[in-house]
């Protein structure tokens, strides 16, 4: 790392030859390698912008001049140039620096991000601010040809040239998609017109058959044809450069300076590679976007995954109810793999819709689709579904569509932190009338939970959380049989008794949605250790609420419902067994106490971090 | 009325000639006018919409096929026309027919609005689910030029293509700024192509020029430019007609009758005047969007309002912490006169931003500029907030920016009805920390609190309802003085105390946030007269609470609180009230029961029929 170690902050790089430059950029590439092997993290994006980065941080100079990152997943190279280039092996650990911008985290970081299309909105926003104060610093935009085609940067788009004279916005075009009119449409930058890699391109073509047959990258291309035609941008209010090979620094930087010179917004589209530089990730950039702690020589992760994970569970379980019912189509805006959908797609081609990074058309379609007869699934992140609250309100619930919305990743996600913990969901759809919420303690119970939702008159919320499901626990402590029957809208599941010797009824119930059932039975077992005879439910849904079996309970002498939930502790499950209860018996609400968590190596860290344990459970009741 | 007569269904109208069709456009206006001018209503968009319609429905033929108008107030002539010609007259009445499509209204409304960008995205997935059926009827969606620049639409129009070959959308062009370029670029469709009423706009030449001096209608005009370009929209896959001219029937039939027949999506702009032919809404469209009962003859509303509406009271609001505070600057998404803003918008021309129908590209915006040092507001109706509530949580409060959200239209809106109730945005946001939410009770406290949020070092938001503020009403039964300090953070306000015949503490205390006052003290007298001794509290903040009046209340023998708020009654400000109570003291929580109650004559009849009247509330505590 002989460059590297010399490189503390963005103005070191300023005197740097075009040769160290280059060298530079095979250590960073090295460096990120490495670190991403020990630690996990995202991978191929960051390998496709090291010249990038580095051709931008020659030429802009943060804190001062303000760089916002798309997303910002893609953020490495940055942050290792400016000042964090230690603190970067402890990238998402438990103490250590994020994998994402963070205002909080360095004064680079103008803004941060972790939901796609934020970037030029805040971009604009920061480049009114400085005009306003009369500065002159240089405000850019990195945004991915994924993020691009997403509303908000349209609409951002729409706005930057009302709103601001001096703005950079690069877009980071990384499947290589480039129209070949192009260049008719952008002549007029001369030296700045750089041919796409035509001689890769040949080598690729299978892949990018491949690539193309997946609607996500239909849709993408379209909207980032239509972007690269320098006439559409120029209509928008932008000077238009591009396309610029992402691999070579020179014409970056030309790029760079020409646009610096511009006193109009000014959009640059490169042509990156994502994965650049490492084998694996350049052959299947999908496979690691994300990956978990790996070995370099062999590209295989370091530990393997035990336990059926909850994404592809639902994907079986969406696949088999495709099957049975050939009204069922699944929607994703983006995230076929991610959400499990990829053997939908394979069988059901047609039946198969993914929108692009669109969350809000998404719900917006599927709603359109159950209002004609068709009985769709949004698949979709926790933390994404936030960007179509409004959508589920307006276009699926007031008219009451039988929408099936699964919640991936719904709770705690301790690598990626607060932008992608899914901990609203609940508050947020809580006061919504006339809707299904649920969450299933086992894979089983998913596979009930989807079809009984598929057959429902009205909208349906199923939620899951990220990893896999948990070793069964319900084996030897368990006084109350399991109950095997379909799950029914509304019912609850009492799962266990756990008595003081010689009692016969419990005073506090524990309450338990979904993957809590762990910690939940470690509740009632240090319960009665201390002498409190409780029972454990697996409360299966959080609307309807099981109302008589609360009944019964209290009937039968329990005064405290303990909730325990993966979500927001204020506003969520609880707060609905507490609005029912109305004070009739105590409520305490266990869950995340800030759902705005800091990051952490494991969800073991952050349950101990954040106190959500069976001893701090415990003794808030006695 | 000698042809609408006869009609009855979409079928009559396609024997009628050309002729009874014009005769018939201006029967329909004549009946729209005469209908709203009696009941209030949508009026510029529905009378420049009536050829349109009309031709359309000479064409296609709902239910069969389907027509989705987007934000749909713009739906009266279809209305009309698709058999509800005589309960018209009882339009946005209590009982009567809403002001938008509405499923349950009628099977010719496939699909309903109130919120824009909603009717491509809606379409796609209707004429999916055809596909997937196999039927073959045609699905329209007609979408203003305002609406069309909307995230949403935006990401629809780029996936239209991928999901159906056989769509139509209009383009409802009403503010007449079709690009010149539009003739070159959409050659090829011959006899289709009209040109724009050159005539009329040099007359209203004067009239654009203030049009576009607003940012608004600067946005609109770039996509809508974009748009209208044939080229850009046959690269999203869209077959071009346009631009044909509005108001002439036989154009627009022409330009129908080949969409129908292409096997492509089809996008057909059209070209309107907002308001043609009543000559007080044409001179002044935006005036008469929306008004309330009207002369016909002298176009003067029927009565005048009395006390000062919230808007105009948070417009003067902020042009003086303008004045006062260079660093603050104003956003709208399209609705600078809507939320009050015209002044502002006139006194600080380059603090002021309406960026189009963009509420969450807004949002991130005024997070951006809020990052780099200035003092944003974001004004936005309560239900169009619902659509950045995303952008709020992770943009906004996850960074701790001090932006502030004010909210206007927050709680019931009568007129127009589920669509547009401002019910959920606490329940939106309560589980969110470190923000501040507020209500204000008068217009001088809507003061204290603009500059209270304006200063503080993290997000606020600021509700008020539509409509006007309530007559004072504490001054005779007053026990306890009001309060006149500076609103603090947190702080609550006492304002008077009920007490029975020797009595001095109080049992009760009824918590009444906002405008709810005067529902709030009739249930203190009310309950007085039962015998009961409340004391009446002014909530101020929904976060954070006032513990410590709560603490010396229940220290000083108070058993039950009521609260009450104009929004959802579970999940919102009585909500937190509870859980902060955790049940040491009974809350009854007093608001909507059913957010998605349907529309009525009057917030009186709302607050009847939905039961939010002090006797079903002291029922509920006797």
């Amino acid at each position: 790392m002989a460059i590297l170690d010399r490189i503390n902050n963005p103005e070191d790089i300023k005197n740097l030859s075009l040769k160290e430059l280059k060298d530079l950029a095979q250590e960073l590439r090295e460096y990120i390698i490495t670190t991403v092997s020990n630690t996990g993290g995202h991978l191929a994006s960051n390998l496709g912008v090291v010249e990038l980065t580095l051709a931008m941080l020659s030429c802009v100079t943060p804190p001062k001049d303000k760089v916002v990152f798309d997303v910002s997943h893609q953020a490495y190279v940055y942050k290792i140039l400016t000042g964090r280039k230690e603190q970067f092996k402890t990238l998402r650990q438990t103490g250590g620096i994020s994998g994402f911008q963070k205002i909080s985290e360095s004064p680079c970081d103008a803004f941060g991000s972790g939901h796609a299309g934020n970037a030029i909105s805040a971009a604009i926003g920061l480049a009114t601010a400085r005009d306003a104060k009369g500065e002159d610093d240089v405000v850019v935009a990195v945004v991915g040809d994924g993020a691009i085609c997403n509303g908000i940067s349209l609409e951002a788009l729409n706005n930057a040239a009302q709103s601001t004279k001096r703005l950079i916005v690069v877009m980071n075009d990384n499947n290589m998609s480039i129209s070949k009119n192009v260049g008719a449409l952008s002549k007029g930058f001369g030296r700045l017109m750089v041919s796409p890699r035509y001689t890769r391109w040949r080598y690729r073509f299978d892949h990018h058959l491949r690539w193309f047959s997946n609607g996500y990258h239909w849709v993408t291309a379209r909207i980032k044809n239509l972007l690269s035609m320098g006439a559409t941008v120029q209509k928008l209010g932008f000077r238009y450069i591009g396309p610029v090979d992402g691999h070579n620094i020179q014409q970056l930087q030309y790029a760079f300076k020409a646009a610096l010179a511009s006193n109009a917004p000014v959009f640059i589209q490169v042509s990156t590679i994502k994965g650049f530089g490492y084998k694996y990730a350049e052959q299947n950039p999908s496979a690691w976007h994300g990956p978990a702690p790996f070995d370099i020589k062999t590209g295989l992760p370091k530990k393997k995954s035990n336990g059926e994970g909850w994404s592809s569970a639902f994907g079986n379980a969406i696949l088999e109810a495709g099957k049975k019912d050939k009204r069922v189509v699944a929607t994703t805006s983006g995230m076929t793999e991610g959400t499990g959908l990829t053997k939908f797609a394979e069988t059901f081609p047609k039946r198969f819709f993914d929108v692009g990074i669109s969350e809000e058309h998404q719900m917006i379609f599927a709603a359109g689709m159950a209002a004609n007869g068709l009985r769709p699934v949004v698949a979709v992140y926790s933390t994404f579904f936030q960007r179509a609250i409004d959508c589920f309100i307006h276009d699926v619930a007031l008219q009451k569509l039988p929408v099936v919305v699964c919640l991936d990743r719904a709770g705690a996600v301790p690598g990626d932190g607060p932008t992608h913990h899914g901990v609203f969901d609940i508050s947020l759809v809580r006061s919504i009338p006339g809707i299904a919420v649920m969450q299933p303690r086992t894979i089983a119970e998913l596979n009930q939970m989807l079809s009984t939702s598929l057959n429902l008159p009205y909208p349906a919320i199923i939620r899951y959380p990220r990893g896999t499901e948990q070793p069964a626990i319900f084996d030897a402590d368990v006084a109350v049989s399991t109950n095997d029957q379909p799950v029914a809208i509304g019912k609850a599941e009492l799962l266990a008794k756990y008595c003081t010797a010689g009692a016969t009824t419990a005073s506090v119930a524990v309450w338990s949605l979904g993957n809590m059932d762990t910690l939940a039975k470690e509740v009632c077992e240090l319960l009665r250790s201390k002498g409190v005879s409780s029972e454990l439910v697996n409360a299966r849904f959080v609307k309807p609420l099981d109302a008589s079996l609360i009944e019964k309970q209290l009937a039968n002498g329990v005064n405290t419902i303990i909730t325990i939930e993966d979500g927001v502790a204020l506003g969520g499950f609880g707060s609905e067994i507490e609005a029912y209860l109305g004070g009739r018996a105590r409520t305490i609400r266990c869950g995340w106490e800030n759902p705005f968590m800091q990051h952490a190596s494991s969800l073991k860290d952050l349950y101990e971090r954040e106190g959500l344990t069976a001893e701090k459970i415990v003794a808030r009741l006695v």
